[in-house]
């Protein structure tokens, strides 16, 4: 993998001198390019050994190209915040918009190394988070960004000749640390390591490209040009890469049978239960979420349904269980004009709760695989790999301690129709009530086709859903919070 | 001042059980008003004394409102991303956007108050932190925010009642800690303080509402009233409410002698000179942003000037002297939708740097000054108090260990003309050229005018403006990267 990034490269200065004016000058046109169009964002990432120039060809990049749009973030310690969400989380923070340059200096590839090359984890682990870059990389592709992977090599005897170099030059003594050497005592096992990492992460659509660094004229030039011709192709294209072509959309069951259909709709409960009831679990959910344990866990809650299926109600009565310091609910409408420069996750990863607090998300990351869905508003091939998006997703938040909770409320047709009438008739609900939400009714079978698709496939043991019958309103309320209860129970 | 709040105020619960539900109905009506008109935010504070029903209030407001569209901060301990940034920068991140409700849970008042009955502080330091608090709320109410303050009092004697019940009961009991106790203790002296306080930060904008907090049902009400009554008359207003009438804007000095008229721009620098300059600059810059004392400092630099005065060229040199890991260029154009959502000050409070980090911002908060004065684009009243509002601004970043630099890069109307000229001529600039550039420059006596006022207006010790004269591209960049050295040599 690594062999002919120790061939010994190089480039003469007077051949340098003559592409660098060349090559700035394109590099400068196609970012302005880049940033009219607003298209897509690039997003390179930069990793390898130390002292194989990794730092300078950044600088050298901020230095031919227009610095005022590059977004360089490089990932040192994290901050507290940073810790109480999934590991991703500073990453998704850091995403270049449309149009945009970003530059990551050693992100999400950089840990798994590292814990492997000190012992921390097995090479099973490093293995596992090595599918997952490939999977994370593989939605940024779909969602439309361009990555560029530049891996920055030394043989170990160019690394120590560069680290002496370094440490000799009083002008880059302050550069050479302890750490430097003590990891330089681990270059085979670094090597062996990475090169395991880079193999597994190596993919069609986001290859890493295995720059020498022991000559700076070679690794400024075999990196700026990379990046200028993939800008240069993608700028061309006017249709992003294809995605993969999906498989048929599932076919609904032969028999008919579905979750939504094998429901008992009949399931209700007497007004006066449900105020015991609702006093119970209000005050278990109450004491639930003040437990000493829910200090090192978070809740993430999930309220999608039907229109009028009631749902609103039902965020309401959980959330009056809950400190209002502690918990935030979340309304999903259309993203913003920030949120549409990203892919569609990223408007639910700067929401999420810090330890210790609840996040309600009233509609969310679902409405991919529903109404994008229904409503033609993205294409086949983008909601059919949603689900695992959205399991890579809900898995993440799972493992940083996220208890991730899920409602679909659900009424039968003549319920709706009943609810859609009466709330036309009053004074105070007809707000409620748009001519959209007739259209919607229009198409309850592709819904409901698409509602059952979606529990089949995201319905996970860390993350499962609840579909409740809330034909009777006082039973879907209850339900919900019994739970929540539950749930978060089993959790701590 | 609190008098008014030990009266032992009452509502039974036969007159609170018939209002309750037509308030409740009013509130949620005036919410999806405010929701749709999307017009200004609402900023609810709640402070006070302990045990007087804060949080129980603020439970009973999400419970009588739709908490979808309700925007609920706590402020405990600051997180480190928080610790490395001026104090308020916490707050401005919690702000809500125009149509929403945000309510702020002991936030800027609170700190001052409790540091001084801790005996951190002086009387002196107290009233200070409150004249700040006036400013910052007089700029958010006239930024269109609609403030209401609620100040929860209880008696000494109402107080010990208070916490003496809530432990005795096995439901409340955890809430009351040693602390708790503790701070009873020093009830004489919060009162005293608070008292103080309270009365400072009370203004015809932005009045506290006291709140006696012994009985809730009279809390409660209280409280709910207020707000629905706030915003109804702030919904029927088509227009916000009148600012202050300014005075008439400056006039030009009576002799025509300016910070820009008197400018030599006849200083000028040969290539041989600038190239060993930059060389020496560069490196003492490096040096600088790389010294142990900077790690505890940021710096925040601005770059304005007039059409084609080199900002560009300048900026670019400056950043190259930099290690890209640790700068960011922001470039200011139009907002963002987010951004229009808030006060002006917003989008650059929220690219504020980490200690040892260095912000560039190309454009920046003057534009309010600048081209929203000249364009029209805001109101008279609206620059005039901007000047006041960022100085207030820029001593809290010095304040925060911020080092400002600022430039205005200025030209001679004939040097402009035979840029713009020489821009429409080559291929590889003409990008640079657009209609509006020859629109600005017939306004050119307007701007001049603008930037007189804000160098008179905004140069201040801790963050004074640098004019650079830059006919000559080579000698203005000289001075920028020198100054800048200067200013971080003399902050560290």
């Amino acid at each position: 993998m690594f062999e002919s990034a120790e061939l010994g490269h190089r480039i003469t200065n007077a051949d340098y001198d003559r592409e660098v004016p060349v090559l700035r000058a394109r590099l400068l046109g196609l970012q302005y390019d880049l940033l009219a169009k607003a298209s897509f964002p690039v997003l390179i990432m930069i990793g390898g050994v130390d002292g194989a120039g990794k730092g300078e060809t950044l600088n050298v990049l901020h230095e031919w190209m227009d610095p005022r749009y590059i977004v360089t973030s490089a990932f040192g310690e994290m901050s507290d915040e940073e810790r109480e969400r999934p590991r991703m989380w500073r990453y998704w923070r850091a995403l270049p918009p449309k149009g945009r340059i970003g530059i990551l200096f050693g992100a999400w590839h950089s840990d798994p190394i590292l814990d492997r090359v000190a012992g921390k984890t097995s090479e099973a682990e490093l293995v596992r988070a090595a599918e997952r870059i490939v999977r994370l990389e593989r939605m940024l592709v779909d969602e439309g960004t361009l990555v560029l992977k530049f891996w920055f090599h030394l043989s170990k005897q160019a690394q120590k000749a560069r680290l002496t170099a370094l440490e000799a030059d009083p002008k880059t003594r302050w550069r050479i640390t302890d750490t430097d050497w003590a990891r330089f005592k681990l270059y085979d096992k670094f090597r062996k390591t990475s090169e395991l990492a880079v193999r597994r992460t190596s993919t069609g659509h986001a290859p890493w490209t295995i720059v020498e660094g022991s000559d700076p004229n070679f690794r400024y030039l075999t990196v700026g040009r990379a990046i200028a011709e993939a800008l240069q192709r993608r700028l061309a294209d006017a249709t992003p890469a294809a995605a993969t072509q999906p498989l048929a959309p599932p076919a609904p069951p032969l028999d008919g049978r579905t979750v939504l259909s094998t429901l008992d709709y009949r399931q209700a409960l007497p007004r006066k239960d449900y105020r015991q009831a609702l006093e119970k679990h209000q005050g278990a959910l109450n004491l639930l979420t003040r437990h000493r344990k829910f200090r090192q866990r978070s809740a993430i809650v999930v309220f999608e349904g039907m229109d009028a299926a009631g749902k609103g109600g039902a965020v309401r009565r959980a959330v009056w269980a809950l400190d209002a310091r502690h918990y935030r609910v979340i309304p999903i409408a259309a993203p913003t004009e920030e949120e549409r420069a990203q892919p569609y996750l990223w408007r639910f990863w700067r929401h999420l709760p810090r330890l210790g607090r609840v996040t309600i998300f009233d509609r969310s990351w679902y409405g991919r695989v529903l109404v994008e869905r229904v409503e033609g508003f993205c294409a086949e091939a983008d909601w059919m790999r949603a689900y695992g998006e959205i399991n890579d997703f809900e898995e993440q938040l799972a493992e940083a301690g996220g208890i991730v909770v899920k409602f679909w409320l659900t009424i039968t047709q003549e319920e709706q129709l009943a609810r859609f009438r009466a709330r036309e008739t009053s004074p105070f609900k007809s707000f409620k009530i748009t001519p959209e939400d007739w259209r919607n009714r229009e198409k309850a079978a592709d819904y409901d086709r698409a509602v059952c698709d979606m529990v089949d496939r995201t319905n996970t043991a860390i993350a499962p859903w609840a579909v409740v019958a809330a034909n009777d309103k006082y039973f879907a309320r209850i339900m919900v919070l019994r739970t929540l209860c539950e749930r978060i129970e089993a959790a701590l």
